[in-house]
Protein backbone atom coordinates (compact mmCIF):
# COMPACT_ATOMS: atom_id res chain seq x y z
CA UNK A 1 0.00 0.00 0.00
CA UNK A 2 2.96 2.30 -0.26
CA UNK A 3 2.44 3.74 -2.91
CA UNK A 4 -1.02 5.03 -2.62
CA UNK A 5 -2.50 7.39 -4.56
CA UNK A 6 -3.90 10.62 -2.79
CA UNK A 7 -6.55 11.22 -5.35
CA UNK A 8 -7.53 7.54 -6.24
CA UNK A 9 -11.52 7.71 -5.94
CA UNK A 10 -12.69 5.17 -2.81
CA UNK A 11 -14.94 3.40 -4.91
CA UNK A 12 -11.74 2.09 -6.67
CA UNK A 13 -9.62 1.52 -3.14
CA UNK A 14 -7.25 -1.46 -3.22
CA UNK A 15 -8.21 -2.59 0.46
CA UNK A 16 -11.93 -3.50 2.39
CA UNK A 17 -14.70 -1.01 2.66
CA UNK A 18 -15.15 0.52 6.36
CA UNK A 19 -19.18 0.64 6.75
CA UNK A 20 -20.13 2.34 9.38
CA UNK A 21 -23.53 1.75 10.48
CA UNK A 22 -25.41 4.79 12.21
CA UNK A 23 -22.50 6.33 13.79
CA UNK A 24 -23.30 8.57 16.51
CA UNK A 25 -20.63 11.12 16.88
CA UNK A 26 -19.24 13.34 14.02
CA UNK A 27 -15.41 13.31 15.84
CA UNK A 28 -15.33 8.81 15.86
CA UNK A 29 -16.21 9.53 12.28
CA UNK A 30 -12.90 11.94 11.54
CA UNK A 31 -10.67 9.28 13.81
CA UNK A 32 -12.23 6.53 12.18
CA UNK A 33 -11.48 8.17 8.67
CA UNK A 34 -7.94 9.10 10.24
CA UNK A 35 -7.19 5.54 10.95
CA UNK A 36 -8.46 4.12 7.96
CA UNK A 37 -6.13 6.56 6.14
CA UNK A 38 -3.15 5.29 8.47
CA UNK A 39 -3.51 2.13 7.20
CA UNK A 40 -4.03 3.03 3.39
CA UNK A 41 -7.66 2.97 3.28
CA UNK A 42 -10.30 4.91 1.80
CA UNK A 43 -13.63 3.67 1.35
CA UNK A 44 -15.51 5.06 4.00
CA UNK A 45 -19.77 3.98 3.45
CA UNK A 46 -21.88 5.68 6.08
CA UNK A 47 -25.32 4.33 6.95
CA UNK A 48 -27.55 6.77 8.79
CA UNK A 49 -25.37 9.12 10.50
CA UNK A 50 -26.86 10.45 13.21
CA UNK A 51 -25.59 14.02 13.19
CA UNK A 52 -25.40 14.31 9.40
CA UNK A 53 -23.32 14.67 6.88
CA UNK A 54 -21.12 16.13 5.79
CA UNK A 55 -19.90 17.55 9.68
CA UNK A 56 -17.15 19.71 10.55
CA UNK A 57 -16.60 17.71 13.74
CA UNK A 58 -15.51 14.84 11.76
CA UNK A 59 -12.75 17.04 9.34
CA UNK A 60 -11.96 18.43 12.76
CA UNK A 61 -11.41 15.14 14.04
CA UNK A 62 -9.96 13.54 10.92
CA UNK A 63 -6.35 15.75 11.39
CA UNK A 64 -5.76 15.74 7.53
CA UNK A 65 -7.49 12.25 6.36
CA UNK A 66 -9.57 14.41 4.17
CA UNK A 67 -9.01 11.90 1.28
CA UNK A 68 -11.19 9.10 2.92
CA UNK A 69 -13.80 11.73 4.56
CA UNK A 70 -14.16 13.69 0.61
CA UNK A 71 -15.32 10.30 -1.24
CA UNK A 72 -17.11 9.24 1.77
CA UNK A 73 -20.41 7.55 0.99
CA UNK A 74 -24.04 8.05 2.39
CA UNK A 75 -26.98 5.44 2.70
CA UNK A 76 -29.88 4.83 3.85
CA UNK A 77 -29.52 1.72 4.55
CA UNK A 78 -26.78 -1.28 5.31
CA UNK A 79 -28.56 -3.33 2.55
CA UNK A 80 -27.69 -0.54 -0.36
CA UNK A 81 -24.67 0.14 1.35
CA UNK A 82 -22.75 -3.42 1.04
CA UNK A 83 -24.85 -4.08 -2.60
CA UNK A 84 -22.27 -4.26 -4.29
CA UNK A 85 -19.66 -6.34 -1.88
CA UNK A 86 -19.10 -9.54 -2.24
CA UNK A 87 -18.02 -10.75 0.68
CA UNK A 88 -18.90 -9.06 4.17
CA UNK A 89 -17.49 -9.16 7.40
CA UNK A 90 -19.17 -8.08 10.84
CA UNK A 91 -17.35 -6.64 14.17
CA UNK A 92 -19.04 -7.66 17.38
CA UNK A 93 -17.71 -8.32 21.01
CA UNK A 94 -20.42 -10.27 21.70
CA UNK A 95 -21.43 -13.55 20.86
CA UNK A 96 -24.16 -13.65 18.97
CA UNK A 97 -25.49 -17.26 18.78
CA UNK A 98 -24.73 -17.81 15.12
CA UNK A 99 -23.71 -20.07 13.17
CA UNK A 100 -20.75 -18.24 11.23
CA UNK A 101 -16.82 -18.29 11.00
CA UNK A 102 -15.24 -15.94 13.57
CA UNK A 103 -12.14 -14.05 12.82
CA UNK A 104 -9.53 -12.35 14.57
CA UNK A 105 -8.39 -9.26 12.75
CA UNK A 106 -5.10 -11.01 11.78
CA UNK A 107 -7.33 -14.21 10.74
CA UNK A 108 -9.55 -11.77 8.88
CA UNK A 109 -6.69 -9.91 7.54
CA UNK A 110 -5.46 -13.41 5.30
CA UNK A 111 -9.15 -14.23 5.19
CA UNK A 112 -9.69 -11.05 3.08
CA UNK A 113 -6.05 -11.01 1.27
CA UNK A 114 -7.09 -14.27 -0.34
CA UNK A 115 -10.87 -12.93 -1.05
CA UNK A 116 -9.28 -9.70 -3.00
CA UNK A 117 -6.82 -12.05 -4.89
CA UNK A 118 -9.59 -13.43 -6.69
CA UNK A 119 -11.24 -9.94 -7.39
CA UNK A 120 -13.61 -9.75 -4.93
CA UNK A 121 -14.72 -6.74 -3.17
CA UNK A 122 -14.67 -7.04 1.00
CA UNK A 123 -16.38 -4.57 3.37
CA UNK A 124 -16.02 -4.88 7.33
CA UNK A 125 -19.30 -3.56 8.92
CA UNK A 126 -18.96 -1.84 12.42
CA UNK A 127 -22.08 -0.54 14.36
CA UNK A 128 -22.82 2.21 16.38
CA UNK A 129 -20.73 3.49 19.43
CA UNK A 130 -22.62 2.05 22.25
CA UNK A 131 -24.72 -0.99 21.10
CA UNK A 132 -23.11 -2.38 18.30
CA UNK A 133 -24.45 -3.95 15.24
CA UNK A 134 -27.96 -5.06 15.51
CA UNK A 135 -28.50 -8.99 14.94
CA UNK A 136 -30.19 -8.12 11.33
CA UNK A 137 -26.59 -6.50 10.60
CA UNK A 138 -24.79 -9.28 11.75
CA UNK A 139 -27.07 -11.91 9.75
CA UNK A 140 -26.08 -10.40 6.63
CA UNK A 141 -22.00 -11.20 6.84
CA UNK A 142 -20.47 -14.01 5.80
CA UNK A 143 -18.50 -14.17 8.99
CA UNK A 144 -17.67 -12.40 11.82
CA UNK A 145 -14.50 -10.24 13.41
CA UNK A 146 -13.60 -10.70 17.32
CA UNK A 147 -10.85 -8.67 18.61
CA UNK A 148 -9.24 -10.72 21.56
CA UNK A 149 -8.51 -8.09 24.26
CA UNK A 150 -9.03 -8.00 27.85
CA UNK A 151 -12.17 -9.86 28.65
CA UNK A 152 -12.60 -7.78 31.50
CA UNK A 153 -12.78 -4.80 29.97
CA UNK A 154 -13.43 -5.00 25.86
CA UNK A 155 -15.31 -1.93 25.13
CA UNK A 156 -13.19 -0.57 22.20
CA UNK A 157 -13.33 3.11 20.35
CA UNK A 158 -15.20 3.13 17.54
CA UNK A 159 -11.83 4.32 15.70
CA UNK A 160 -9.41 2.52 18.00
CA UNK A 161 -11.44 -0.78 16.29
CA UNK A 162 -11.36 0.15 12.67
CA UNK A 163 -7.97 1.07 13.59
CA UNK A 164 -6.73 -2.35 14.42
CA UNK A 165 -8.90 -4.35 11.10
CA UNK A 166 -6.49 -1.78 9.12
CA UNK A 167 -3.47 -2.58 10.90
CA UNK A 168 -3.70 -6.30 10.29
CA UNK A 169 -4.79 -5.52 6.61
CA UNK A 170 -1.79 -3.03 5.90
CA UNK A 171 0.88 -5.16 8.04
CA UNK A 172 -0.43 -8.58 6.33
CA UNK A 173 1.45 -7.25 3.17
CA UNK A 174 4.32 -5.52 5.01
CA UNK A 175 8.10 -6.86 4.69
CA UNK A 176 9.30 -4.39 7.63
CA UNK A 177 11.62 -6.66 9.78
CA UNK A 178 10.22 -7.31 12.83
CA UNK A 179 13.48 -6.23 15.07
CA UNK A 180 16.77 -4.85 13.07
CA UNK A 181 19.84 -2.76 14.09
CA UNK A 182 19.14 0.52 12.24
CA UNK A 183 22.28 2.08 11.35
CA UNK A 184 21.82 4.34 8.81
CA UNK A 185 24.73 5.80 6.50
CA UNK A 186 26.76 3.72 8.39
CA UNK A 187 28.44 0.10 8.23
CA UNK A 188 28.83 -2.22 10.35
CA UNK A 189 32.53 -2.68 11.49
CA UNK A 190 34.22 -5.75 10.77
CA UNK A 191 35.39 -8.54 13.01
CA UNK A 192 39.45 -7.40 12.16
CA UNK A 193 38.14 -3.88 13.01
CA UNK A 194 36.36 -5.02 16.56
CA UNK A 195 39.59 -6.95 17.36
CA UNK A 196 42.00 -3.73 16.93
CA UNK A 197 39.92 -2.30 19.08
CA UNK A 198 40.00 -4.91 22.08
CA UNK A 199 43.54 -4.94 21.33
CA UNK A 200 44.26 -1.25 21.56
CA UNK A 201 42.52 -1.27 24.71
CA UNK A 202 44.04 -3.78 26.31
CA UNK A 203 47.25 -2.38 25.62
CA UNK A 204 46.05 0.36 27.21
CA UNK A 205 44.82 -1.01 30.12
CA UNK A 206 47.86 -3.08 30.94
CA UNK A 207 50.05 0.03 30.50
CA UNK A 208 48.10 1.48 33.13
CA UNK A 209 48.29 -1.38 35.25
CA UNK A 210 44.37 -2.41 35.14
CA UNK A 211 44.86 -5.90 35.24
CA UNK A 212 46.53 -6.20 38.42
CA UNK A 213 45.95 -9.35 39.42
CA UNK A 214 46.92 -12.14 36.35
CA UNK A 215 45.04 -15.03 37.01
CA UNK A 216 42.01 -12.17 36.71
CA UNK A 217 43.19 -10.96 33.92
CA UNK A 218 41.39 -13.87 31.53
CA UNK A 219 37.90 -12.72 33.56
CA UNK A 220 38.34 -9.26 33.44
CA UNK A 221 39.13 -9.07 29.33
CA UNK A 222 36.00 -11.30 29.06
CA UNK A 223 33.71 -9.40 30.41
CA UNK A 224 34.84 -6.35 28.78
CA UNK A 225 35.26 -7.72 25.46
CA UNK A 226 31.59 -8.81 25.51
CA UNK A 227 30.16 -5.89 25.93
CA UNK A 228 31.75 -4.45 22.39
CA UNK A 229 31.43 -8.42 20.93
CA UNK A 230 27.33 -7.74 21.51
CA UNK A 231 27.18 -4.24 20.83
CA UNK A 232 26.96 -4.79 17.04
CA UNK A 233 29.54 -1.79 16.18
CA UNK A 234 29.81 0.23 13.17
CA UNK A 235 32.90 1.53 11.64
CA UNK A 236 32.45 4.66 12.76
CA UNK A 237 31.80 3.50 16.44
CA UNK A 238 35.07 1.17 16.37
CA UNK A 239 36.74 4.63 15.23
CA UNK A 240 35.41 6.54 18.44
CA UNK A 241 36.22 4.39 21.02
CA UNK A 242 39.71 4.10 19.83
CA UNK A 243 39.87 7.47 20.57
CA UNK A 244 38.56 7.65 23.83
CA UNK A 245 41.01 4.75 24.32
CA UNK A 246 43.77 7.32 22.76
CA UNK A 247 42.95 10.04 24.40
CA UNK A 248 42.88 8.48 28.03
CA UNK A 249 46.00 6.92 27.59
CA UNK A 250 47.46 10.25 26.43
CA UNK A 251 46.14 12.02 30.11
CA UNK A 252 47.54 9.11 32.33
CA UNK A 253 49.63 10.27 34.73
CA UNK A 254 48.68 13.62 34.09
CA UNK A 255 45.59 14.20 36.45
CA UNK A 256 46.41 16.73 39.25
CA UNK A 257 46.88 14.83 42.40
CA UNK A 258 44.83 15.15 45.52
CA UNK B 1 -3.83 -11.31 30.60
CA UNK B 2 -7.52 -12.59 30.97
CA UNK B 3 -7.21 -12.81 34.87
CA UNK B 4 -5.96 -9.84 35.28
CA UNK B 5 -7.12 -8.27 38.40
CA UNK B 6 -8.48 -5.35 38.73
CA UNK B 7 -6.98 -4.52 41.94
CA UNK B 8 -3.46 -5.02 41.28
CA UNK B 9 -1.30 -2.26 41.70
CA UNK B 10 0.15 -1.08 38.57
CA UNK B 11 3.89 -1.03 40.22
CA UNK B 12 3.69 -4.91 39.67
CA UNK B 13 1.52 -4.66 36.76
CA UNK B 14 2.73 -8.03 34.39
CA UNK B 15 2.93 -6.04 31.07
CA UNK B 16 5.27 -3.11 30.28
CA UNK B 17 5.02 0.13 31.40
CA UNK B 18 3.85 2.85 29.34
CA UNK B 19 5.71 6.26 29.57
CA UNK B 20 3.85 9.15 28.58
CA UNK B 21 6.45 12.18 28.13
CA UNK B 22 4.77 15.59 28.37
CA UNK B 23 1.38 14.71 27.04
CA UNK B 24 -0.57 17.83 26.37
CA UNK B 25 -4.33 16.89 26.70
CA UNK B 26 -5.86 15.15 29.22
CA UNK B 27 -8.32 13.41 26.77
CA UNK B 28 -5.03 12.08 25.33
CA UNK B 29 -4.02 10.17 28.59
CA UNK B 30 -7.82 9.30 29.75
CA UNK B 31 -8.14 7.16 25.71
CA UNK B 32 -4.50 5.99 26.15
CA UNK B 33 -5.45 4.51 29.56
CA UNK B 34 -9.07 3.03 27.91
CA UNK B 35 -6.42 1.38 25.21
CA UNK B 36 -4.16 -0.04 27.99
CA UNK B 37 -6.81 -1.48 29.78
CA UNK B 38 -7.93 -2.90 26.50
CA UNK B 39 -4.77 -4.51 26.49
CA UNK B 40 -4.13 -5.70 30.04
CA UNK B 41 -1.89 -2.89 30.97
CA UNK B 42 -1.97 -0.49 34.03
CA UNK B 43 1.31 0.68 34.92
CA UNK B 44 0.72 4.26 33.29
CA UNK B 45 3.31 6.84 33.75
CA UNK B 46 3.37 10.85 33.11
CA UNK B 47 6.42 12.90 32.97
CA UNK B 48 5.38 16.56 33.45
CA UNK B 49 2.14 16.56 31.70
CA UNK B 50 0.99 19.60 30.41
CA UNK B 51 -2.44 20.61 31.87
CA UNK B 52 -1.69 19.14 34.94
CA UNK B 53 -2.82 15.79 36.82
CA UNK B 54 -5.46 14.49 38.15
CA UNK B 55 -7.57 15.47 34.81
CA UNK B 56 -11.05 15.20 35.44
CA UNK B 57 -10.77 15.37 30.79
CA UNK B 58 -8.88 12.30 31.54
CA UNK B 59 -11.19 10.74 33.69
CA UNK B 60 -14.08 11.42 31.22
CA UNK B 61 -12.37 10.02 27.98
CA UNK B 62 -10.77 6.62 29.74
CA UNK B 63 -14.54 5.46 29.34
CA UNK B 64 -13.93 3.19 32.46
CA UNK B 65 -10.43 2.58 32.87
CA UNK B 66 -10.30 3.90 36.10
CA UNK B 67 -8.14 1.45 37.45
CA UNK B 68 -5.55 2.57 35.01
CA UNK B 69 -5.94 6.36 35.72
CA UNK B 70 -6.22 5.67 39.65
CA UNK B 71 -2.80 3.79 39.69
CA UNK B 72 -0.80 6.39 37.21
CA UNK B 73 2.42 7.74 38.68
CA UNK B 74 3.54 11.21 37.95
CA UNK B 75 7.49 12.41 37.14
CA UNK B 76 9.32 15.52 36.63
CA UNK B 77 12.00 14.11 34.06
CA UNK B 78 12.08 10.84 31.86
CA UNK B 79 14.89 9.58 33.92
CA UNK B 80 12.69 9.56 37.33
CA UNK B 81 9.93 8.05 35.12
CA UNK B 82 12.52 4.68 34.29
CA UNK B 83 14.77 4.86 37.02
CA UNK B 84 13.08 1.17 38.04
CA UNK B 85 13.28 -0.18 34.39
CA UNK B 86 15.72 -2.60 32.84
CA UNK B 87 14.89 -2.14 29.32
CA UNK B 88 13.56 0.87 27.46
CA UNK B 89 12.06 1.12 24.35
CA UNK B 90 11.04 4.17 22.62
CA UNK B 91 8.54 4.96 20.29
CA UNK B 92 9.49 7.35 16.96
CA UNK B 93 7.85 8.35 13.35
CA UNK B 94 11.01 9.68 12.25
CA UNK B 95 14.75 8.24 11.11
CA UNK B 96 17.00 9.69 14.56
CA UNK B 97 20.30 8.89 12.88
CA UNK B 98 20.98 6.74 15.78
CA UNK B 99 22.53 3.38 16.07
CA UNK B 100 19.85 0.87 17.30
CA UNK B 101 17.98 -1.60 17.23
CA UNK B 102 14.38 -0.77 15.41
CA UNK B 103 11.42 -3.01 16.42
CA UNK B 104 7.81 -3.34 14.78
CA UNK B 105 5.16 -3.06 17.32
CA UNK B 106 4.96 -7.08 16.39
CA UNK B 107 9.08 -7.38 17.17
CA UNK B 108 8.97 -5.40 20.24
CA UNK B 109 6.06 -8.00 21.58
CA UNK B 110 8.44 -10.30 21.09
CA UNK B 111 11.15 -8.79 22.14
CA UNK B 112 9.15 -7.89 25.35
CA UNK B 113 8.36 -11.44 26.21
CA UNK B 114 11.66 -12.82 26.20
CA UNK B 115 13.24 -9.77 28.29
CA UNK B 116 10.54 -10.17 31.24
CA UNK B 117 10.57 -14.11 31.04
CA UNK B 118 14.05 -13.38 32.56
CA UNK B 119 12.25 -11.06 35.53
CA UNK B 120 13.05 -8.05 33.83
CA UNK B 121 10.68 -5.02 33.88
CA UNK B 122 10.51 -3.32 30.58
CA UNK B 123 9.01 0.43 29.19
CA UNK B 124 7.93 2.02 26.17
CA UNK B 125 8.60 5.88 25.72
CA UNK B 126 5.49 8.11 23.87
CA UNK B 127 6.59 11.68 23.01
CA UNK B 128 4.18 14.84 23.29
CA UNK B 129 1.05 14.44 20.98
CA UNK B 130 2.96 17.47 18.05
CA UNK B 131 6.16 16.64 18.51
CA UNK B 132 7.26 13.51 19.57
CA UNK B 133 9.82 12.80 21.78
CA UNK B 134 12.81 14.72 22.07
CA UNK B 135 16.54 13.30 21.13
CA UNK B 136 17.59 13.12 24.58
CA UNK B 137 14.79 10.59 25.94
CA UNK B 138 15.29 8.56 22.36
CA UNK B 139 19.19 8.02 23.33
CA UNK B 140 18.00 6.76 26.81
CA UNK B 141 16.22 4.07 25.22
CA UNK B 142 17.71 0.38 24.41
CA UNK B 143 15.60 0.33 21.09
CA UNK B 144 12.95 2.23 18.84
CA UNK B 145 9.51 0.72 17.90
CA UNK B 146 8.18 2.41 14.75
CA UNK B 147 4.80 1.29 13.74
CA UNK B 148 4.62 0.40 9.35
CA UNK B 149 1.98 2.40 8.17
CA UNK B 150 0.96 4.09 5.20
CA UNK B 151 4.24 6.32 4.39
CA UNK B 152 2.20 8.94 2.67
CA UNK B 153 -0.13 9.27 6.35
CA UNK B 154 2.17 8.53 9.31
CA UNK B 155 0.40 10.95 12.02
CA UNK B 156 -0.81 8.28 14.67
CA UNK B 157 -2.65 9.66 17.34
CA UNK B 158 -0.85 8.94 20.93
CA UNK B 159 -3.84 6.55 21.96
CA UNK B 160 -3.79 4.92 18.99
CA UNK B 161 -0.08 4.44 18.85
CA UNK B 162 -0.29 3.18 22.69
CA UNK B 163 -2.71 0.80 21.29
CA UNK B 164 -1.09 -0.31 18.84
CA UNK B 165 1.97 -1.58 21.12
CA UNK B 166 -0.69 -2.73 23.72
CA UNK B 167 -2.55 -4.85 21.32
CA UNK B 168 0.87 -6.80 19.68
CA UNK B 169 1.86 -6.89 23.47
CA UNK B 170 -1.57 -8.83 24.43
CA UNK B 171 -2.47 -10.84 20.94
CA UNK B 172 1.50 -12.69 21.37
CA UNK B 173 0.50 -14.17 24.44
CA UNK B 174 -3.46 -14.75 23.24
CA UNK B 175 -4.52 -18.39 21.58
CA UNK B 176 -7.61 -17.46 19.72
CA UNK B 177 -7.71 -19.18 16.73
CA UNK B 178 -7.09 -16.48 13.21
CA UNK B 179 -10.90 -18.28 12.19
CA UNK B 180 -12.75 -20.92 13.17
CA UNK B 181 -16.36 -21.68 12.35
CA UNK B 182 -18.37 -20.85 16.02
CA UNK B 183 -21.28 -22.99 16.41
CA UNK B 184 -22.18 -22.04 20.11
CA UNK B 185 -23.88 -25.09 21.71
CA UNK B 186 -24.61 -26.69 18.58
CA UNK B 187 -22.50 -29.53 17.28
CA UNK B 188 -21.40 -30.15 13.57
CA UNK B 189 -23.04 -32.51 11.69
CA UNK B 190 -21.51 -35.72 10.42
CA UNK B 191 -20.77 -36.88 6.97
CA UNK B 192 -24.11 -39.29 7.48
CA UNK B 193 -26.21 -37.00 8.28
CA UNK B 194 -25.44 -34.31 5.51
CA UNK B 195 -25.84 -37.38 3.50
CA UNK B 196 -29.09 -37.98 4.62
CA UNK B 197 -29.86 -34.71 3.54
CA UNK B 198 -28.72 -34.68 0.53
CA UNK B 199 -30.72 -38.21 -0.14
CA UNK B 200 -33.59 -36.86 1.02
CA UNK B 201 -33.24 -33.54 -1.21
CA UNK B 202 -32.31 -35.45 -4.13
CA UNK B 203 -35.40 -37.62 -3.37
CA UNK B 204 -37.61 -34.67 -3.73
CA UNK B 205 -36.14 -33.06 -6.31
CA UNK B 206 -36.68 -35.90 -8.64
CA UNK B 207 -40.67 -36.61 -7.45
CA UNK B 208 -40.59 -32.65 -8.05
CA UNK B 209 -39.04 -33.23 -12.15
CA UNK B 210 -36.61 -30.58 -10.99
CA UNK B 211 -33.69 -32.69 -12.84
CA UNK B 212 -35.15 -32.55 -16.35
CA UNK B 213 -32.18 -33.34 -18.54
CA UNK B 214 -30.91 -36.47 -17.26
CA UNK B 215 -27.67 -35.56 -18.32
CA UNK B 216 -27.43 -32.43 -16.90
CA UNK B 217 -28.46 -34.00 -13.06
CA UNK B 218 -24.77 -35.04 -12.34
CA UNK B 219 -23.96 -31.21 -12.64
CA UNK B 220 -26.96 -30.34 -11.20
CA UNK B 221 -26.43 -32.28 -8.32
CA UNK B 222 -22.81 -31.26 -7.87
CA UNK B 223 -23.63 -27.37 -7.53
CA UNK B 224 -26.30 -28.61 -4.79
CA UNK B 225 -24.33 -30.77 -2.79
CA UNK B 226 -21.34 -28.17 -2.76
CA UNK B 227 -23.17 -25.61 -1.06
CA UNK B 228 -24.18 -27.52 1.70
CA UNK B 229 -20.82 -29.77 1.58
CA UNK B 230 -18.88 -26.33 2.69
CA UNK B 231 -21.37 -24.85 4.74
CA UNK B 232 -20.36 -26.74 7.60
CA UNK B 233 -23.81 -27.31 8.62
CA UNK B 234 -24.91 -28.30 12.23
CA UNK B 235 -26.82 -31.13 13.38
CA UNK B 236 -29.66 -28.95 13.91
CA UNK B 237 -29.46 -27.30 10.81
CA UNK B 238 -29.40 -30.21 8.57
CA UNK B 239 -32.61 -30.95 10.74
CA UNK B 240 -34.14 -27.34 9.87
CA UNK B 241 -33.42 -27.86 6.13
CA UNK B 242 -34.76 -31.58 5.94
CA UNK B 243 -38.03 -29.83 7.45
CA UNK B 244 -38.07 -27.06 4.85
CA UNK B 245 -37.35 -29.73 2.39
CA UNK B 246 -40.32 -32.02 3.61
CA UNK B 247 -42.30 -29.30 3.59
CA UNK B 248 -42.03 -27.70 0.38
CA UNK B 249 -42.95 -31.36 -0.62
CA UNK B 250 -46.19 -31.92 0.96
CA UNK B 251 -47.15 -28.86 -0.35
CA UNK B 252 -46.40 -29.35 -4.23
CA UNK B 253 -49.33 -29.30 -6.38
CA UNK B 254 -51.26 -27.71 -3.82
CA UNK B 255 -50.15 -23.64 -4.48
CA UNK B 256 -52.95 -22.09 -6.18
CA UNK B 257 -52.58 -21.56 -10.23
CA UNK B 258 -52.23 -18.79 -11.69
Amino acid sequence: MAGTDHTQPAADAPGPAIILVAPQLGENIGTTARAMWNCGLCDLRLVAPRDGWPSEKAVAAASGADVVLDKARVFETTAEAVADIERLYATTARRRDMVKPVFTPRGLAGEMRQTMARGDRCGVLFGAERSGLVNEDVMRAYGIVTVPLNPAFTSLNLAQAVLLIGYEWYTSADETPPGVLEIGEGTPATQGEIDGLLEHLDHELTLAEYYREPNLRPTMQKNLHNVFRRAGLTEQEVRSFRGVVARLAEWRGRRPQK
